[in-house]
């Protein structure tokens, strides 16, 4: 452990709100599926007022006109469904939650509940996946604090909340009780980092290995950071 | 495409049975998803014989003792659900059939109903992720096939089926109708390499871009195959 004198955490949870994006929600899933396999801890699901199964896609035409623009090119038409634990109302108390991205955010960010139950957890650490990052700072938490986010929505995620100290070419940002992570796939290296920090290296090595993963170690290394200009035909480019 | 005389695949389906490794199936789910934003494809969660949600957990006690003792090392608290869109019964044609591996493979292995859909399924291509090749390898389909598996538990996956031609260190294999792949996360990066090979480079780059994330290219490069010594007490190395 970092710090002998501090107890390692022993529950955790994932926000599941409509429109999640799945890897940003199982591949940390994964992570913690082997980390509870050497450390006892819970991990909890936890949806907003219901169990029923929480979708990765949501209607577009709820979402404002800036957000639809940039996630109709990226639209899936595939769907998956995963089972929450709790609700926000019944969530054990949590000491790390996680909050995945997805084309949900824009909706999940202006939902008075979650902004609620974000501001007022007692959590050590919330961790945020890609564009979950836009759920945590419209909380206001973030203000005045480095975060990263994703890349493809980089304008959109951070216009909406100007007062974070953004930084665009990161794969993860650490900054006292907040790690924030860029898109999709990086949820796996900042769980990896969060786990390696809190657990020490053995475990810390452990976790990714028996998941067959190659972590990135350095925060500050994001291939990612212009590759989307790639893609995006120029007459588009925000 | 690499061969324009070929149709594109449009129906995938992954297996979903009880003990499922869940970034075995989601890491390829999100891959498929990014794939169904450009391509006009569909993607089908299938269930042994309900549409209930399906458990990354099983009982360990219904396993034989040799795979127990080695699965008990490494057996998670959390659990997760997740929702299948048909069973074995109505499951609709498919092009690609993704078998993910998981805690749950030596009594899907032993299913009759499992192999029977796996034999007669007309699918152009299958491909197992971790120890779900040990699945595909009861079939038969594989015997005298060259085909990778999960390197933890190698040993006790490769001998059910010696009939295999078992490359063990390898990130993937690729060999006529089968792509076999390595532990839990090298799900990824087979669905990757199987996406760039059939529907060409840009679009082969576009989807693991969308998800930031940096596939593995290289087949045989297979940091993992001796790892698990590193963690496994030398008096219980297998």
């Amino acid at each position: 452990m970092t710090n002998s004198t501090t107890t390692p955490p022993q529950s955790f949870g994932v926000l599941l709100f409509p429109g999640f994006a799945l890897l940003d929600a199982c591949g940390p899933l994964e992570l913690l599926n082997g980390l509870s396999s050497v450390v006892p801890i819970t991990v909890s699901l936890i949806a907003l007022d219901s169990l029923e199964p929480v979708a990765t896609m949501i209607s577009l035409e709820s979402l404002s006109h800036e957000f639809k623009k940039s996630f109709e090119q990226q639209k899936p038409r595939a769907v998956q469904r995963l089972c929450p634990t709790h609700t926000l109302d019944d969530c054990p108390p949590l000491d790390v939650l996680v909050i995945p991205g997805g084309f949900g955010v824009p909706n999940a960010s202006q939902d008075e509940r979650v902004l609620k139950f974000i501001a007022d957890s007692k959590a050590q650490t919330i961790i945020t996946i890609c564009n979950g990052a836009g759920i945590l700072a419209s909380t206001g938490l973030l203000d005045g604090k480095k975060a990263t986010t994703n890349k493809w929505w980089f304008k959109e995620v951070t216009s909406v909340r100007p007062q974070v100290n953004w930084v665009q070419k990161a794969r993860w940002v650490h900054e006292g009780r907040f790690w924030t992570s860029s898109g999709i796939s990086s949820g796996m290296d900042v769980i990896a980092a969060y786990i390696r920090e809190t657990y020490g290296e053995k475990i810390g090595e452990l976790i990714p290995d028996i998941l067959e993963y190659t972590p990135e170690l350095n925060p500050d290394n994001d291939p990612f950071v212009d590759t989307w200009k790639k893609h995006v035909p120029a007459n588009q480019t925000k």
